[in-house]
This record gives C-alpha cells, structure tokens and sequence, in this order.
C-alpha cells in the first residue's frame, strides 16, 4: 500500500518524505515493490521532479541500502572524478594512474558501456587478465598499497540504485536531472571521499545536451555533496565531438597509455589536466592549479605515472607489459583508412553516430548481457573546423571482418561532415561550478 | 525495444500511432512487453495526456486483442448500460430484465466491487447458485431465448484491456479520462451493440467527482462510439450520497427484486427510469422517453419484469423462488439499528464512507483475491436534507458479528452527518449527453 499512495502523490505533484522515500527504496531493494510499482514511481517523478529535500532523501535511502568504503584510515586525502558519459572519453583511466601516483587515493568505481557511451570497465578489460570484480575487501588493500582500485560497482554499495538503475535503462526515466544526481552520488558517497570532481559533459553527444541543464546537474550534485560534507567541483566540457581521436575499448587505452606518457592528443591531454588540478587541489596536496598542473607534467614527464599503471595493472591480474608495448591489446584484422570524400572544412564529427557505429562494429552494447568485442573502432584524426582535402585520410576503422569495415565506411559518411563552412565547436572546458557559484572559462 | 521508444516520445509530450499502439497492445497481451514498461508508458499516458486519435486507437488496439459478440443475426436491437460505478448502485440488475423483458437484447458484461465501489458481478452472486461465468457461446444462446445474458468479461473479450487494467490498478494510472474511456468502450464495443446508455457518476463518491470531468469522459466514450457506428447516450447522475437505501451485496439484490416489483425507493426508480427511457428510444422500440416510461411502468406493474427477472436467474442455475422470497439470499447473524445521535438535518451522507464501511464488514475487496460476505452491509434510511429527531432510526446494520455491528456503527457516525442546516444534494439526473452536445435537464 505503501508505493501506490506514493506513485499517486507523487503522481498529483505532491512530496515524498526522507522516511518514505527510504522505505520505498529498501522494499524495492528486497524485492517486497514489485518492478511495475517502482517504473510507474519512477516516471511520475521523471515528469513532476523532485525538490531538493527529495533528492537528497533518495541519494541518502540508495546509500543507506548498502555498505559504504571507511577509508578514513588511510589518511590520505582520498578524490574521485566522475564523467557524465560520452564518447571516446578515456579521462578516468588516465587520471587514476596519475593522481594515485602524486600520494592521492582514488577509489575509482566505473560503469559498463550502454547505449552511444563507453564504459571505462569494458575498457580496462582488454587488458589482457584484468580484473574489475575485485571485493571491497581487495579494493581496500590496493588502495593502501597503490592508492588507487579500478572496479565496477559491487554487490554491496548501494543495491537500491543498481536494481533502480536497471529498471530506468528500460522505462525510459533515465533522463532526470534528480534521478541522475541521486544515482551518481549515492555510489560516489558511499567510496567515503574527501572530494569529487565531475565532469559534465555538454554538447549533441551528451546525455543532457543543453547547458542549462548540465549547470543543473551540476548544482544538484555538488549541493548533495555539500550535505554530506564532500566538496564537489564539476567542469563543463564539450562533448559535441569525439573526445581524442581513439574511439572504441582497446583503441582507447592504448591512447590514455600513450597519454601517460605526455603522448596524447591535445584535447584530452587538456581535459585530463583540467580534472585532475581540481583533484589535486581539493586533495590539497597542491595549492593552486597551476601548482597542480607542474606536478601532473612532472608525473608524466618523468614515467611515474605509466609505471604507476603499470603496477596497478599487475595487481589486478593483467599484464603490466602492454603499457610497453600496446600491441599486446586486442587487435583487429581489418584496418582501412577513410578518406575525406571532398574537400572542405570538418564541420562535425558527430559522437552519438561514432558511439552507435562502434556497437554496430560490435563493441558496444544495446543491452547489458551484449558480448563484446573490445579490438574494434575508430581513430578519428579529423577535428571539427579542419580543412581538409578530397582523399586525404580522417580516419582508421578497425574491423573484425569486411562486413565491419563497410559498416564503419557508413558511419564515418553519416558522423564527419565536411561543408563549405564550419562554427567553431564548443570550447573544450568551458565553466567550472562550485558551491561558490559558476566560473566562466572561456569567452564562448 | 518499441515499448521504449514509445514510452520516451509520450514521455515527452509526443503522439503515438495506431499502428505503434495495436503493436504494444497486443505484445503486452501476449506477454512480450513486461509489466514494468507498460506501467511507466500508462504513467506517462496519464500525466501527458491521450488525444482524440490516440484513445480511439488505444480503444481499437484492446477491442482488436480479442474477440467480438457478433449479435447481428438476433435480429433486435441490442442495447447495454454502463455506469462509472459507485455505492448502492444497483441499477443494472433492475434495467437488463426490465428492458429485455421489452424485446431489447441486453448483453450485459459487468464487473467487480474494487475500492469503495461495489460490483454487478458479486451482487448477482448473493443469489443461491447464480453463475456469472458463461462461455461467449452459452451467453448468445440466452441472449437469443431471454434477450438477456448478466456475465463478467470473459478470456475472450479485450485482454489487452483486461491485463492492463489490474496493472492500472497497482499503478496509481486508473483515474486518468482517456484510459477509462478506452477500457470502458473496448468491453462494451466487443457486446455487438446497437447503442449504448452511460450513467457518469459525479460528486464525492464518483470516481471522477467534478463535473467537468464527468462530462469530459462523456463526450470521450460518445466520439469512441461515433467512431464505430456505436450511438452512445450519457445521463450524469448524483453519487453524492448512496443511490437507494440497500448498500451491500444481497441487500441490493433484494432493493432490485422490490423495484422490479414497482416497490424501489423514488431516487432508484428516477434512475433506473431515466437511464431505462433512453435505452428503449435507442432500441428504436419507444419513439420517445415519455412513451418509453409508460412501456416500463406497464412491464413492472404487470409483473412481467420480475418474472423475466426469474427466468434469467433459472437460466444462469440460481433459485429463482429469491425474487418471491428474499428471506432466501445470505442472511446476516447481526441486525441492529443506527439512531441518530442527535437532532438536525441530513447534512450528508458520505457514499465512499459507506462503500470502505462495507468492505471493512467483509462485504467489499480490498484486492481482486479477497472472498466476500454477500450478507453484510447497511440499509439507510436516511436521505440528505431529512430533518430527524435524537434517536430516530437513520439506517439498519447487516454484520456477521457483534465486532462488525461495531465497526458498522463506526462508519455509519462517520458516514451520516447531522447539522443545524443542510445544503441540497445534487439533482439526482442532471445532464443528458449525446453527440449532439450537453442538455441541462434541471436548474442546478
């Protein structure tokens, strides 16, 4: 009885309370609310929302319905960075290694791949031999030796928003600024840090497109911080093209591995600066980004960071070998060049397109049972506002056979417009948003 | 992966297709689109609307999910009456041996208490050996011989509709105009009807109480008709207090028997006349309600009504001495009578009061698995607006125990409010609605 008067208060425009919201979310999680029950509760709070207080109260009841990581014993600052999702988004796997190597503990839960978005744990997994499933007991002893565990979700944190989180994926409300702020952070508080950073992303292939609504996001996260005593800084970045040129799980870690080395392109190596100077400061192990930024190039410059990746690979069963040698990821038997079919400028590199096409290529899911295969993508070296001439190469496909390389010819045709003229693409990491307010980076 | 796409595009304000809706309604029937996708697509359905298209489709989608009444080779009109339900609502067990005993077929396919509100099916049921299950094929047979077949929605008829409806009922997505109006017309578009007669229920008890609304789900259900050659007239009635005085399931059988026998108290033979006047005009055998309620009087003093009554009652393996001897249906241990506790007028008498009151006798469901006791209930006597002195008599208890005496007592001071002065109650037929538009029948 308890759900249906709240779908039907929900339902009217009413409000849910704490104490209400937190028996919802344990009888879901014990399978006492049926599925029906929670996705008609789910889309009546899609469209009527949830203030503040409801908010907090569903982050708080997902995160009471599990097990949360103490790890106030480590003493050391301990900051994680969390993207909203796009494509060719490797960050998280550059900037674990390199934070956790300048003495910062970096609990870094990721997700799978779903839908035009990767996911950094089907990426870590073509490392030959990694393992993402590590215990919270394993997690724990790796962060104290190496500062830093790359796993999925467990079993334990936070079970109501991974049932809940499920159940969205095929009800369509997955799109709510309250139901995103609240599943994010429900999982992101319970790695018991000492800041976050996110990273929003804006842009065609965003998950929320609009500006206005990534500074919204932005705020109900960092306001949920606040409540827990975590400060949240989250940067705006663009995602209205690829991120880097490596679009695809294998393809993209053999990029971070050379963005480890000082290596990567420049628009990764510039996000990744940008998150990882909040990191370091809100960790204050560095007093200004600027500080920030010299010992993060230091890092690199000197191969700190790549052997520090090195060694977490090894800990987590894969060989430590590839950051050597990346020929050791899976590779593709077919590999053609696309070339531009005329001349003019790049005028967009479409991500949802380059997303979709990777899951045509099969290594990408359209539902979370999907097999991968992590060899196959695309690096586009064509960037938006380039001139380009007919035949000149934007890009390689990888491809498991022919039927994939014309596959990946007909979604590079639909995703690189090339056009007598071309808008500049969004500035690359455009506001930072605190509890302070928002900071404009660049004049747009 | 339709379900989705359907639920996201009404989600967010859109229109969905014939075509898309028959798709979804005839998966969800055959158990492809799960209950969870269908309960956020009814969420979003409620709160975003349907149009004129979507709910003449959505009605379409759930007739077409199973089989039609083809009723054509009677050779008579075939005329049926629903109402939107509500408490001492025993109308059509007066009206289908009335008319039918006039030479009009009357399919009637009713339903069962749920809430407050009581249900055709139960009450027949209080009859000694009544059975409401007939297959499609015993219902035409009768239906043929006695003009008149009293059965519950078969396997056979809207599936779709039927399935979707208990999920309705779990999902807080009942009261929602477009989805009423479609469940409705589908059930009763299946009968083969010539033309149909709606009795809109409005004010406390109503499921709709407002009358915009009421006249609203009208003219949905009189263009749903239109759409199908189905003419469809709708009287709006009062359900501001109960209709007659027997509330409970075989004290309203008995209340039938006696206004069958021209002995129903005046609001009850007002309805059943007025909803009974424009069923016989529909059927073409009346040329007007004047004529029409002649005929009615004419079969209900003649004693012609009651005895068709009886043969339908033989017909469907119930006693048929019940409608001479009502001593003969389920009898309650318990008889009390409820003094008014002080003097006054009839301020109100509150009809879901009364309706929870009975089920908390044991008389009404609370879910479609609860076993009821056909016995229980309330007589009252009492009408809005009746002046009573301390301790007059206002209504007699029917309970099967000395704690559901009590607990009789307590819904009854609930139910019947006494005060220094009293509003009028709701005229009890107010509007008449037909394709042609809305006709005040009293100055309100």
């Amino acid at each position: 009885m308890l759900a249906l008067r709240l779908i039907e208060r929900k339902r009217d425009g009413g409000r849910v309370d704490a104490g209400e919201l937190r028996a919802l979310a344990n009888a879901y999680a014990a399978g006492h609310v049926p599925d029906y029950q929670m996705a008609a509760f789910l889309m009546a709070c899609f469209l009527r929302g949830l203030d503040r207080a409801e908010t907090h109260a569903l982050t708080e009841a997902m995160l009471q319905s599990g097990e949360s990581l103490d790890l106030a014993y480590l003493g050391r600052p301990r900051i994680d960075k969390h993207s909203t999702g796009g494509v060719g988004d490797k960050v998280s796997i550059v900037l674990a290694p390199l934070i956790a190597s300048l003495g910062v503990a970096v609990p870094m839960m990721s997700g799978r791949g779903l839908g035009h978005t990767g996911g950094t744990l089907d990426k870590l997994e073509s490392i030959p031999g990694f393992e993402t499933s590590l215990s919270l007991e394993q997690a724990k002893a790796q962060l104290e030796t190496l500062n830093c565990a790359l796993i999925g979700q467990t079993q334990e944190i936070a079970p109501a928003d991974r049932k809940m989180y499920a159940l969205r994926d095929a009800t369509g409300t997955v799109e709510s600024i309250p139901l995103i702020a609240a599943s994010i952070m429900s999982k992101k508080l319970a790695e018991g840090l000492t800041g976050l950073v996110l990273d929003v992303k804006r842009g065609s292939g965003a998950f929320l497109p609009e500006l206005e609504r990534g500074l919204e996001l932005a705020s109900t996260m960092i306001e949920l911080g606040a409540d827990h005593g975590c400060p949240v800084v989250a940067m705006i970045t663009a995602m209205d093209r690829p991120l880097g040129r490596a679009c695809g799980n294998a393809l993209e870690v053999e990029e971070s591995i050379a963005a480890l080395r000082g290596e990567g392109p420049p628009d990764l190596m510039s996000v990744t600066y940008a998150l990882g100077a909040e990191m370091l400061v809100l960790a204050e192990v560095a007093t200004d980004v600027e500080a920030a930024r010299r010992m993060m190039e230091i890092a690199i410059g000197t191969g700190r960071a790549a052997e520090h990746f090195q060694k977490i690979i090894e800990a987590q069963g894969g060989n430590p070998a590839v950051v050597d040698d990346p020929a050791l990821l899976p590779q593709s038997h077919e590999v053609e060049l696309f070339a531009a079919p005329r001349r003019g400028f790049v005028a967009r590199v479409e991500p949802r397109v380059v997303g979709r096409g990777i899951t045509a290529l099969g290594g990408g899911r359209t539902t979370m049972d999907d097999k991968l295969d992590l060899a196959v993508g695309f690096v586009i070296t064509a960037r938006p506002g380039d001139w380009v001439e007919q035949g000149e190469p934007l890009a390689t496909i990888f491809a498991r056979d022919r039927a994939g390389v014309e596959s990946g010819r007909a979604t590079l045709r639909s995703a690189i417009i090339i056009a007598d003229e071309a808008d500049p693409p969004l500035p690359l990491v455009s506001h930072r948003v605190t509890s302070a307010g928002v900071e404009l980076l660049v004049q747009a």
